[in-house]
């Protein structure tokens, strides 16, 4: 059977998760506290993140980009990531875009500084971080709407890997409650969209022990 | 004609130009001082960040790994990526480890402190970050000698992106003699393979502005 290790509030795990399911490929689910450093799970993975895919046939897959990379490659009957060079570069370009800028200015300071201290104990959030978070969000946010204005999807006319890695991050602010929805009417629209396709509906129920979701969380009309 | 917009010591942006070299695809270098944040390079690349390429009809790519994956698939004639889906995921987890991870534990708190911040005027190098970059760097010369040891390149029996990611980031690390060659001799002969390839040629023949390089950075017999 197809395993995927991961962590509740990991937007990268999540990004592959929503991938499997929209490629309509079976997989179970793994726990992975990866601050334990288990050496079994670094002997898979010697980065020691999530999210680590071992398919079918036993091979291991490491990092989300590869990993998404890989599912297109080898799975190819229903695509994410378009046609033509010059689509797939603008789903890549918005797949880095979310998975490393939005990551380091916005899931960073608040899904990190919030959760993933308090989950591996290594400190108290750090509140200029939080702020920091909190401000950059609405530029990020800014920019789904001018492109959702422009686009009916993130990367152009087609639902993409852009809009899944987007979604994925979005997804564990808003299980912390720390999306502002109200100033970014077009990009709720957008999530909207998103959070009612079927491969969603297992992250909606995702529960963090000990710390549950934003009431609004599973909420599809938020 | 195609041009790309780089700085000098980008990581990022060298593993684009070795890419268009080992591709044998001509191109113009521009150097975009990014912190001057131009409208007209913001209008391409709203990230603000190099490397951008312009390519022969006009499209504007950015993101370097989605660059890359296009110059892949638009020019395979060439190709760095391997064949089948699994050698293929090791050649992007490998790109991902030194993109990503390296980057952040290495290569930011060495050219990122000492050369970016004195190029932008952002402020003075932080001794610990740059402590943190020189202890870093063993662990990751380790891995290069660790999978050179068991495999012809870094991904595995054919030369790949994965070797020209690495060694873009180190020849940065070269230019301001952070390396420790003379702890790591697997690693250091595996740069030396690279270094001697065509496609490094222009990369050694950078020079930053008011900042010379290292004595032995050009040295093919270091």
């Amino acid at each position: 059977m197809r395993t995927l290790y991961h962590l509740w509030l990991s937007a990268h795990a999540r990004k592959v998760r929503i991938v499997l399911s929209e490629k309509k490929l079976a997989f179970n689910l793994e726990i992975e506290r990866v601050w334990e450093r288990r050496p079994e799970f670094l002997a898979l993975n010697p980065a020691g993140e999530v999210p680590v895919l071992e398919d079918v046939d036993g091979s291991i897959l490491s990092d989300s980009s590869a990993i998404c990379e890989y599912l297109e490659e080898v799975y190819p009957e229903i695509g994410l990531l378009g046609t033509g060079g010059h689509a797939r570069a603008e789903v890549r370009r918005l797949i880095a875009w979310f998975d490393y800028k939005f990551d380091r200015e916005v899931t960073q300071n608040l899904v990190g500084e919030k959760i993933n201290k308090r989950l591996t104990g290594i400190g108290e959030p750090d509140s200029r971080a939080i702020r920091a978070g909190r401000t950059n969000i609405h530029i990020h946010m800014n920019y789904v709407e001018w492109l959702v204005d422009r686009r009916r999807w993130l990367a152009g006319e087609f639902f993409s890997l852009a809009d899944i890695a987007a979604a994925a991050h979005l997804s564990t602010l808003d299980y912390i409650g720390d999306v502002p929805w109200e100033d970014h009417p077009g990009a709720k629209d957008w999530y909207a969209r998103l959070k009612s396709r079927p491969s969603f509906r297992a992250i909606l129920k995702d529960i963090v022990p000990g710390m549950p979701p934003s009431k609004h969380y599973e909420n599809l009309d938020f």
